[in-house]
């Protein structure tokens, strides 16, 4: 059985991205696929994108689509072993992915991460012990440390608007907020793109480098003029420290993207997973430009989960 | 594009009202209309009646359907332009209708007012706001003024429950609550009902007349039972102040209709939007009597969304 | 019209099981039988099991199927009749009935007992009144008292897994728990349980018996060891007290079932209805033994959603 958590879910990329730009030329080719096959999408957390797209993919596949809000809908779950649950939790988690097993062909599961126990997030804890007990093939919503069907949507987008020969110069940046948020987007876009045919760098402020083992073979940059420089893709996202776990810590530059770096490279193309906050993480001047591309993004985000769905209802992932 | 968010939306609405009772007449006609096309149905407030039957009027028209919660299930958004985005919303309304647009074939919003600021809620700031980044068709699934999909499903029933040939005597009473309710209802239906062919009149207390916009043509009445004297439908419901946007003046006179009222106008059939607190906005006798429509307006509702899908989706609208 | 609430509304219970293990053989036979019927899922209370087996259910039979958390999704309901509605209460349970058979052919409702007042719970006045308002047949989906699709999930289940000529001997043994849980399913059980072919007794601590109505002609043991001898199935359950009616009086002996009683009981078959606390109401050692039938149950609640829903349809119910 496959599961699809990360870009290491798949064999060959290439294909891969290939095969979604073939489905996106008619998402209704195969809906007699998933005929009596059933998606149970479980959220931990919120989604819009996520939620739409992997109801919609599954919908035009032909399955039958069920979606459940877990914390309220149903039961709290527990994912220690061995203990006595006579806490808040109401359901293990082994029963929860055995039973849910029972009903669903494919599961999706949301899990975002806690931001409090850094060895407890990046162990994957909560997606691995489901995938552990699930019988069926689960598919990662955005976990504690990855947003797998983002960075597959992403790498689409930009391949779809690369019309040049030479690799693109892609680059992540760090951008402000007002809230801690998980690494997960940045890292899954990281291990993406470093898998790609793309050059690839990073530019964060100091007390901000992702874990080595997503930055890979990436450059880090500290200062963000110098990694911008001819940049073809920047992909702007906000996150948390992974070295001072979840901290936000002070960043005297100004990191956000104004009008003027719009007007002095026009060739630049901008990029967001969404939600985004407007004028604090990302200036309504990017996010207006001609030459966003976040809505095309979350167009794909149906692409790309109807890719990964088709590959496991055919054995193909 | 067109949206439906009023009467205003409609060409012409004898027209519109005669396709709805022939859609009534079988309502899975059309099942094929709306195959590969998906709804979108976006509640940023509480709902039973429209959300069931929007559901059903989509799948009765073969249609995907997605039905979102949009601030449990996904992310709180935020209506004001240029700002910066720190405080607590997370996502931008632009960014929410452009995203919803790349999934939805069709999206239905049902927005509530705040009934705090009368000229934000007036100027409709929300479904605007959403309908002017939309690249799809809106449907009004109740905004801050109005309650479309209800009015339409009120003129059905009252066309379907009129045998003679005279313009019936249509009177909107408002009835007492204990919580300060929208005008969306009243307002609405005044508005459709200064738009049909029937004999219109509002009863309210003195400090809770309607919007002048909404009032028309229809003639006001403070004294409920000189209103009602021999009136074949009375609409009852609760609104707070207009004039005091929000409030709930003190009314000396009882003005919920009991018992002695239905004997004395057996002739006259009783309406209401539901839901209905019992015998503090309208008593058992009206709600329980022969001659009540409550359930016939409840189940019209699916015609009418049946009827605004299927002319939005033939372009009709 | 018939409605499924608990075991007395079968006609012949021994009928309905093989009809089920029938369904069971092929979950897509029917599929054309629920075609253009609407089944709306109303919960007044969390659920994962019968929200996603009822939903794949009506799937499977080709119904469009509506999910509804009443309280979050719409408003909160009404239960008395007669009184000025002026508290928290927005809806009253006769228009929920009368509006919910507008727009479903098939309505399931949960709604699980305060724990407060034992007349009220067991009057069962909330399903009740559902059912008296509704217009079509209404399915529990868990009441005050009773929880039959688990208890012919349960049946379904034993029949399976016991190939011997012999009546089974069943023994439901309460169990441990840190909060204060409805009757509901054990009286199920045991209501099936005593119009079934088997040999059925109840262990309890003192101060747990449950309502002689339900007990009905087992034996009911306060001695655990004793209950247990020879057990073919051990239904475990936690459930709080009848008599101190959703008290929790103290237990001084272990009625945690653990390792020795798996070892040395190696034909005793274990039964739960989910979700469990690991190791307070059941033990890691009964639930992961290969004599576990938990999950079993898990996947025959679809089988008996399903046999319910067909034999509604089919009218035969």
């Amino acid at each position: 059985m496959t599961h699809f958590t990360s870009v290491h879910s798949i064999k060959d990329l290439d294909a891969l991205v290939n095969q979604a730009l073939e489905i996106k030329k008619d998402l209704f080719a195969d809906e007699a696929l998933g005929k009596r096959k059933t998606l149970g999408l479980i959220f931990l957390n919120p989604s819009l994108r996520t939620r739409m797209s992997s109801q919609k993919a599954g919908m035009n596949l032909g399955m039958q689509v069920q979606v459940i809000n877990a914390g309220t809908d149903a039961w709290t779950w527990e994912f220690e072993d061995g203990g006595v649950m006579n806490k808040s939790t109401s359901e293990h988690v082994k029963e929860a992915a055995k039973v849910l097993s029972q009903y669903c062909d494919v599961i999706g599961l949301r899990a975002f991460p806690g931001l409090i126990d850094r060895n407890y997030d990046y162990s994957e804890h909560v997606l691995n012990s489901f995938i552990r007990h699930a019988e069926v093939p689960v598919i990662s919503l955005e976990s504690a440390t990855r947003h797998p069907l983002q960075s597959l949507a992403d790498l689409i987008t930009i391949k779809e608007n690369w019309p040049h020969k030479r690799a693109p110069k892609v680059v992540l940046t760090w951008a402000p907020h007002s809230k801690a948020l998980p690494q997960c987007v940045p890292n899954s876009f990281a291990e993406w793109m470093n898998a790609a045919p793309v050059e690839f760098a990073i530019a964060n402020p100091e007390g901000y480098d992702l874990a080595p083992e997503f930055v890979g073979s990436a450059k880090v940059y500290h200062n963000q003029k110098e990694a911008l420089q001819e940049a073809d893709f920047v992909y702007v996202k906000n996150w948390s420290s992974f070295e001072t776990y979840g901290a936000m810590p002070c960043v005297k530059d100004d990191w956000l993207l104004k009008k003027d770096f719009v007007e002095s490279n026009p060739q630049t193309q901008f990029m967001h997973c969404l939600p985004v906050r407007r004028n604090l993480e990302m200036s309504d001047a990017l996010l207006d430009s001609e030459n966003s591309l976040v809505y095309k993004q979350a167009y794909n985000r149906t692409v790309a989960m109807q890719t990964v769905l088709k590959s496991i209802l055919e054995r193909t992932l």
